[in-house]
């Protein structure tokens, strides 16, 4: 998603009161809910960090859910392991 | 990881040129590789949108994150159902 034309929907969300209307691929619907997710994520950490501006709520926001995302990716790629594992015990009939 | 003192590691990262000090369980190394990425995608939709402030700029990062994450959960669901149908396949003896 961003900020740029090339492609097809656009959608106007509130973050954190301030408007943004995204432009992708993805469907308004889909768009909605990432949007929310990121607005209360950052409405949670602001109440346990009072003190922090907008763009630090929202620079800590991304580092929350990009380090969300990395320990997904590894769990990700423990699963495919275990898929090649499967897969693997299947063809050789368990021996 | 968050900015609050309940947990271990303190560690000092620079992200879009200003500092942040994040405390949490997830080791230096780590955390330093999340601001870098963070950092880094901040930098690339600056590029597309030069016009955004930092704020906006944080918040787009964090909806972009915020949707490869989602998507990434589904790949991992995906994953998971596969790995029921190929450990229930491999139960009844492929029949």
């Amino acid at each position: 998603m961003s900020q740029s034309d090339q492609q097809k929907n656009k959608t106007t969300v509130e973050i954190y009161n301030r408007s943004y209307t995204v432009i992708g691929q993805e469907d308004p619907h889909h768009v909605r809910m990432v949007a929310s997710l990121v607005d209360q994520t950052m409405r949670d950490i602001n109440e346990a960090n009072p003190s922090l501006d907008t763009a630090k709520l929202a620079v800590l926001t991304a580092v929350n859910t990009m380090n969300d995302y990395l320990k997904l990716k590894e769990e990700c790629g423990d699963l495919m392991d275990y898929i090649e594992k499967l897969e693997k015990e299947d063809k050789n009939g368990h021996d």
